[in-house]
């Protein structure tokens, strides 16, 4: 079912606002022209604008910004990441339902919702999320070793700061893997993982992004730290774009992942962080340190020389640069 | 409910066959001769043969071998571990049910099983798991990082192997973390878990004894390779005490692990396992490796010294033992 909506929206976006008759429509997908409008009047219904006249057949009036997996898997060329795509209007959290369906999941399944009632952020922070933003996450289930999965936090983090810089705001990654636009998170990443000791078995990549979501529904707190794609660029964002695009520069960082050693990548995380340099104080579940950044290991810790000139290497924690 | 059975097992218990009045058994838990009398009939309903006189009470004739929570929790002075027990008569995996629990859970809670249906190994391996074993999962909450986890597995190796010692039988570990006795497997270890990428959710410690169960419930493929308890020492082990054993030792061990440098549990490990010095071969998910193990890594690695003089590090896999 959902894959014949798939190749309708794929190739009336191809048309480009053109019309299409409902006999072509029908021979491109092999099915008949009823088969056809029973279609298109689900597609109607989900909310695309298509309008239909008996003499020249379907147009697609403009892509609506709804993040159907027939609107985002149409156009998407991936291999892996995105070939399926699963979605809700509402959920607790996209790593939850991820988490409840990855065991029987296709390697890059995608879970994206409109809505996140329960958002959740890192070391179990909430995280709101009212329509308007982009809640996703990604399953993946990679051939490495427990102490380097860490590293697809890292893929995540360089893959939405590259394609923000595309759109041309100025997006930076602090460690360890939120983006900040003028100092204040536009995206957190939470990655999450099931494992024997020998081997992973799954690894959720949560990615939340504030984008035409508004700064209204933040709390007072989250407002003086939190900015959206919309507030930054002035204008509200293709939400539908933006996902194609994330989902598919994660998949060349995937396969750049599989393919070359770490430290290229790692180079590129240097490149893309305001981190290192600055001085911060880091909160963890168990201790605080504070010092200047200095460096960030193959695994992603930081590592942080104290005043008293001894440096400590940190997997994770809440971090907070020092005005300077 | 199950507090006042915990507790009537363990008055009974410590009276070792001699009778206790229903009224001095109901001050001693705040509870009325009636009440006393029902749970009397719940437990002799689970199987405990206790006999009743209206003359001089009750008397629990002897501790049968089943492994309800008051069977085990009685007596067992654990500050963690098994302070709650979970028992299932049938269920799919005991690792499965601590999985579904875990969150919810308090840390060390057990959960155990008569038989597992889908009992598994490691590396999704599947476990025969028939009546008369000791199929237990431990869930800990270790605030620890996930490139540690590894340790708990070598945590339980020591402690299961250093309780069949005690019980005289000569158990070795053999890496990653079976326990065999005459070259035959007894015991094996799943270690599973779920984790953000800066802290572990939980662990989940599965251990699977083949204590009393028959060696005619194995395949045969598993015959020449398994044994029970019951074969190696001549007779039926009493399984309550052993489980109490394992969940005491295994606190001690935990305690160590959390208060002592790594290194010393390390020790431990060498002492009792017989792989280091071995010709071995291990197959991975994704490769095999031929050579001398020559020494075991802080989380439970092995380095193998290939023919061409090159060693490697392994992080777990199916260890096989060249015939020399």
């Amino acid at each position: 079912m959902s894959d014949k909506k798939t190749e309708i929206i794929r190739i009336l976006k191809e048309f480009e606002g053109k019309s299409i008759s409902g006999e072509e429509l029908g021979e491109a997908l092999g099915i008949s022209r009823t088969m056809v409008w029973k279609y298109i009047k689900s597609l109607q219904n989900d909310g695309y604008p298509i309008t239909s006249s008996q003499k020249v057949g379907y147009k697609l009036d403009h892509v609506p910004d709804i993040l159907y997996p027939e609107n985002i898997m149409s156009g998407l060329e991936n291999r892996l990441i995105g070939r399926s795509v699963i979605y809700y209007d509402e959920v607790d959290s996209t790593n939850n339902a991820a988490k409840r369906i990855a065991r029987e999941s296709d390697d890059g399944t995608v879970v994206i919702s409109r809505i996140q009632k329960s958002g959740r952020g890192r070391l179990g922070r909430p995280w709101i999320s009212p329509d308007g933003g982009i809640w996703l996450s990604i399953i993946i289930k990679p051939k490495i070793s427990l102490a380097h999965a860490s590293r697809l936090t890292i893929l995540a983090g360089i893959t939405v700061t590259k394609i923000m810089r595309d759109m041309g705001v100025d997006a930076v990654i602090k460690w360890p893997n939120d983006v900040l636009i003028n100092k204040k998170k536009v995206c957190g990443i939470l990655t999450e993982l099931n494992a024997e000791i020998e081997q992973i078995e799954y690894v959720i990549v949560g990615i939340g992004i504030n984008a035409n979501n508004e700064i209204g529904d933040f709390t007072e707190e989250l407002r003086k730290n939190s900015t959206t794609l919309k507030q930054e660029t002035g204008k509200p964002v293709n939400r539908v774009e933006l996902v194609q695009d994330i989902l598919s520069e994660f998949e060349q960082q995937y396969i750049r992942f599989n393919t070359q050693p770490f430290s290229s990548i790692l180079d590129e995380w240097i490149e893309l962080s305001d981190t290192l340099g600055k001085h911060v104080t880091i909160m963890t579940p168990t201790r605080m340190i504070s010092g200047k950044a200095i460096a960030i290991t193959e695994n992603g810790s930081l590592i942080v020389r104290k005043a008293d000139g001894i440096s400590e290497e940190v997997i994770g924690g809440r971090c907070m640069y020092e005005i300077s």
